[in-house]
């Protein structure tokens, strides 16, 4: 499987940094600190940072230096096996359960999208290499750290990728409205799923949602039909999730 | 019932004007489109503008009069009757739903709270009057236009309100992690219910805690135990609507 290894993310914030450090799953390029900072002084940053080369730590004086996020004194940059360009070859009993995000656009919906998906148990996100904000740094920011515990798939072509998946024992369930779909609760997300939700303002791809085997909805109870795909995500994952532990 | 009638508020974008003019609910105080903004074109606005008082639309050449949110050319000021400062009397079987924001900091979330509860159908939201985010520009912006179509409690002793509320045949639930808490699924919403979500960091406080029938608990199943606010509410205002529809 091809990685993109070149790659360098940076992320600020305390709990971010020690997420990053003791994943164990990236190379630190470097761990910026401000002097007389919070982050200079909390305990459980400086017990992680004991676990890197301190050759890979600068203090620095400027706050400039680091970025426009709230960065409490700490900046790390890494690289490492974030973002794969195709998925694995995942076993028929394997309950996989993987996000398809068809050009989702806004980081902060990326970013919550990822933070909800990981507390919910779901194992990858899929997204569309093209008309899609990258997994940049205001995404990985937004999701709190989240994404050191996700697999993200950057896929150019959807459609072949849910076909392939088919052929891998994979259910397809997309989240539009449409005539055929059905209420988002009679859909049976057990075994391998990939669960597509389109765009914030255009919804799946028509080649995209022909390769769906089911189509949910959320029927809207408000005036205005405007839920956002981060909460429509949240919705859909936690009544997985539901199925899953009142089935036990 | 006591209103807050002189605040004004301003909202910017197409789409905002249009709800807030069409609901009614308010007494317009100015409009402001930018020259040869998209605004100025748009077909749909300038029939909703119709219903307004010519004089109170202005045409301005300055972008910068506007403000730092994509506007497409046109801003709105308003007041009237969004934000009340006790809940009215509800009938035993009314079946309303309240959320109860206990000090909820972010305005994102506040925002995308409106959005999502708009959607789900929930009949008011509660909020505490000190140290929480107020309704302010952001919040109503972030929640694109979900607003004009719910109703706000702005109260400073939230423990009183919900013990009043309880003396209305309401049902109290709590979203917080407990040894008494049970699956947020296992939990009937059905008849009067308030849900109360805590503050971002803090939770609910113990006080108001105390006043809960049910405590419920969505159980994470990653690494972090970091599930943002709105998509807490999200997973429980769906879980309620799937038991009311599937009730049926």
């Amino acid at each position: 499987m091809q990685t993109f290894n070149n790659k360098t993310f940076t992320c600020v914030g305390i709990n971010n940094t020690i997420s990053i450090i003791r994943s164990k799953r990236f190379q630190i390029e470097k761990v910026l600190i401000i002097k007389n900072s919070k982050a200079e002084k909390d305990r459980r940053l400086n017990n992680t940072l004991n676990l890197i080369n301190r050759g890979l730590i600068q203090e620095v004086n400027d706050k400039k230096s680091l970025s426009n996020f709230k960065t409490q004194g700490v900046s790390i940059t890494f690289y490492g096996d974030l973002i794969f360009d195709e998925t694995p070859t995942f076993e028929k009993n394997d309950n996989i359960c993987l996000l398809v995000l068809d050009r989702v656009e806004d980081p902060q919906n990326f970013g919550q999208i990822i933070r909800t998906a990981e507390c919910a148990g779901i194992n990858g996100i899929i997204y569309s290499k093209h008309h899609s904000v990258p997994l940049n740094q205001t995404v990985l920011q937004v999701s709190q750290g989240a994404f050191v515990n996700m697999d993200f798939y950057e896929i150019t072509n959807i459609r072949n990728e849910l076909l392939n998946l088919k052929k891998n024992n994979f259910w397809i369930i997309g989240l539009e409205n449409s005539v055929e779909a059905k209420p988002w609760y009679s859909i049976d997300y057990s075994g391998n799923t990939a669960i597509v939700f389109g765009s914030e303002g255009y919804g799946i791809r028509k080649k995209v949602l022909e390769t769906c085997d089911f189509i949910a909805t959320i029927p809207m109870q408000g005036a205005t039909n405007s839920l956002n795909v981060s909460a429509a995500t949240a919705a859909v994952v936690f009544e997985k999730l539901r199925q899953k532990l009142e089935d036990k």
